[in-house]
């Protein structure tokens, strides 16, 4: 194990993250939030300090094999939430150590899932942090660092490959820093152009700003006890878009500044998810007409939730927790279902899902008609065996940390609804689950050992759970490889 | 497709059908029912006729194909159930078509899920009937066919893979006739050795020969309202130890019978099969321990209710669904963990979630030592890479029919957990559910549509799963293979 270019990395994303804290820093000069300043000016200093020492150890050997490259990812993000709740903890705004590590986590995560009963109670730079780690973590912090530090070797694919999600995952362009910087170009373009929207749709700058980067990074954080339920009808509807937009692959967004727009409708991903989005909606929207004043209002709560839920993002416009039940459990399978590969968002990606549905009909084929021999193909490519065997393991694994969740989380005695619906709504990232966790309830209730349980599901799903499945195996850590 | 052989084998099923309800018509002279022994012996010569009319085509191609397996026992299943509900119909016991094919169906597929609010209202002779369902399905009525019938070819390994349980079928002795008729005769030797036991209990003969049926299947249809809740503390653990003892592979009982004792214990799926056991009554036993009036009672609860449920036979004791959330949580996971491969009991199969298990951590040290090659391995043996797919298709195959299943049944209004357990009730072969289906409930409040679903659902489960989808796949039907 590379432990030098390990402590490295660790150092370099310290440093980063005191440079980030100069934003909520700034926001709290402008509402004049003194307690707020100081923590967070203490824990920026914190970063810079730590980062500043430990960069100056140079390691000599920089070579990183796959699995260095998975502890580094898994490592990095449990720094970077230690030391991101700090200034809730040294505010005050959150006392306990557990509750504001889980809320870090959860913004990290871009989960959005919170503690809090009562947002408003916060300091505007705190929630300004809070909405900013959803940001951070949506596109990735390490392919931040790789937009901005030459890392010498080419071996850092590996770091992009573990934080990118999706079952595979191809560079833009030939160079890993210029597809790193291109994403991250695009990601801050599209956040910037939703911020104006609803700027102009009448929102605060603040509550723009904030909701545009719960957005972007599909996370669900608001800055509202409503959630985004108070903002006008068209802000929702400019949400609605936009966290859809986030859901897609940005490698399409790479086609469509190429201008090849029409290539987008071939990704089969694409339509699928375009397909379950519509149909969804149209489900939906019959099935709650009835408790709306009109279709049209009906057909935007539908959108916005099927939008919300599907991308893993968690803002709500209203309490879906009292829909009819099969809108309640067509949301529960939105929440597994997920976003693309290659985007912001969480769940198991329907990538996934098409290479499993059709390696099970590929089969099932195989069984009836054994001489036939036939390969999975996605987008006129065959899928490598590969990669079909990481997403069936991915499953299983999935539902080795979901059984073992449920066990725990049940034990403080809430409910089937509710635990079952926490632990997807928490290893899916998504944020609000039904019943004692439904969108207008909060995360506080569990107990600190149900919370860091969440902890875990939280960075296992964003990160796709090997990194954090590996960080528990024995053999990760015996010296020979 | 050879449609000669699969008609002859269909008629081969339904004279079988029709010399199996002479039991049940015994018992209805044995109580003097008049309409039942009616319904009961017109159904008997419906299937004799059909039945004789049919197999005197002997067809000329006995070949058959995997495909063609699959297609005959799922057909075979599918005209068992609609004959076997006959005398229900016929009787006006049940009323409704639908309800008679859910409750036949529940009886062959050892599901045990009931539409009837009152038991005890229906005659011995159909309660009978019910339970011996059980009994035939839960060792397979294609077995019982090939232990009898001297099918020539040796392609009927097909029909024995598709009809037995797990993940690979292995044969007892080298002729497939002469271990049909071995696993039939230790089938019914321990249901002999059952019905002692529990008429030494002091239960009623008629009990005593029903609920050791409805054990041997791991069925879970009882003959009192109470299920199994009224019978004495002596009668429970006997039924305990057998329902336990029906979810071990039957090749262990020829180990057994042959000596080699020792071998038992060397069974990778029979230790964790056990320990899954001893660790849930030990949780649970702890966990209600408050609500009975001693540590014992609590012991004998727990460890019944673990032993109904991971078999998938689902007799109660209690209502379980008044237990504490870690409880019920157990109970809901062990639904769908199932007991061993080559048992009469449903769900995935302990053995599939070693092969499972044994991947996921095979493919994590690949990941982190990529040049490392190793192979998944069970009781000394390398696991084909075959069954490891097949396995895996299997997963995704139980989820997607999981998930369409739920999303069907959400429609009717019940409340999620309702919903869940009632689809995991079914396609895992249980009996009762959690909520709205929990053990003092029954399935009688479900809309048509749901109780066909469930029908599809119990089926595929019962034959895990691949049969019951190839009828449904076009290619299946196509004339050239």
């Amino acid at each position: 194990m590379n432990y030098g270019m390990i402590f490295y990395i660790i150092g370099w994303i310290l440093n980063i993250e005191g440079a980030f804290l100069f934003l909520p820093l700034i926001v709290s000069g402008i509402y004049r939030e003194g307690k707020e300043a100081m923590s967070i000016a203490l824990t920026a200093l914190v970063c810079l300090v730590i980062g500043f020492i430990i960069t100056r150890f140079k390691p000599k050997e920089k070579t990183l094999y796959a699995k260095e490259g998975l502890v580094i990812v898994a490592l990095s993000w449990i720094v970077l939430s230690i030391f991101g709740m700090l200034p809730f903890v040294f505010s005050g705004a959150i006392p306990s150590v557990v509750d504001a590590l889980f809320e870090t986590v959860s913004g990290f995560t871009t989960t959005g899932a919170s503690i809090l009963s009562d947002v408003e109670a916060m300091g505007k730079s705190l929630l300004f942090w809070r909405s900013f780690t959803h940001w951070i973590g949506g596109m990735g912090v390490l392919v931040f660092l790789m937009a901005i530090l030459p890392l010498s070797g080419g071996n850092n694919m590996y770091l992009m490959k573990v934080e990118s999600t999706g079952p595979s995952v191809g560079k833009l362009v030939p160079k890993i820093r210029d597809t790193a910087f291109l994403l991250y170009s695009m990601y801050f373009a599209l956040t910037l152009v939703e911020i104006i929207l609803l700027l102009c749709a009448g929102m605060h700058w603040f509550d723009s700003v904030t909701i545009a980067m719960g957005t972007a990074g599909t996370g669900g954080f608001g800055v509202l006890n409503s959630s985004v339920g108070s903002y006008s009808a068209f802000a929702q509807v400019v949400i609605t878009i936009f966290m859809i937009m986030f859901g897609v692959n940005f490698s399409l967004y790479h086609l469509v500044v190429k201008g090849r727009i029409k290539d987008v409708f071939k990704s089969a991903e694409f339509r699928v998810y375009i397909s379950i989005i519509l149909i969804a909606i149209a489900i939906i929207t019959v099935d709650i007409r009835q408790m709306f004043g009109s279709i049209s209002e009906a057909l935007r709560h539908a959108g916005f939730q099927v939008g919300s839920i599907i991308t893993t993002t968690g803002f709500s416009t209203t309490d879906f927790d009292l829909w009819p039940e099969l809108s309640k459990s067509i949301l529960v399978i939105l929440m597994f279902v997920g976003a693309c590969a290659g985007s912001t968002g969480g769940g198991i990606k329907v990538s996934r899902l098409i290479i499993l549905f059709k390696t099970m009909l590929k089969e099932l084929k195989v069984i009836t008609h054994p001489r036939v021999v036939k390969k999975v193909k996605m987008d006129g490519k065959t899928v490598e065996h590969e990669v079909v065997r990481s997403v069936n393991v991915y499953l299983v694994s999935f539902f080795a940390i979901f059984i073992v969740s449920l066990l725990i989380v049940s034990a403080d005695g809430h409910d089937f609804t509710t635990n079952f619906t926490s632990v997807a709504a928490t290893i899916n990232n998504i944020g609000p689950g039904l019943e004692a966790v439904g969108p207008t309830k909060n995360f506080s209730d569990f107990s600190d050992v149900s919370k860091l349980v969440f902890v875990f599901d939280m960075l296992a799903g964003r990160l796709e759970l090997f990194p954090m499945l590996i960080l528990l195996l024995p053999s990760t850590w015996k010296k020979n490889r």
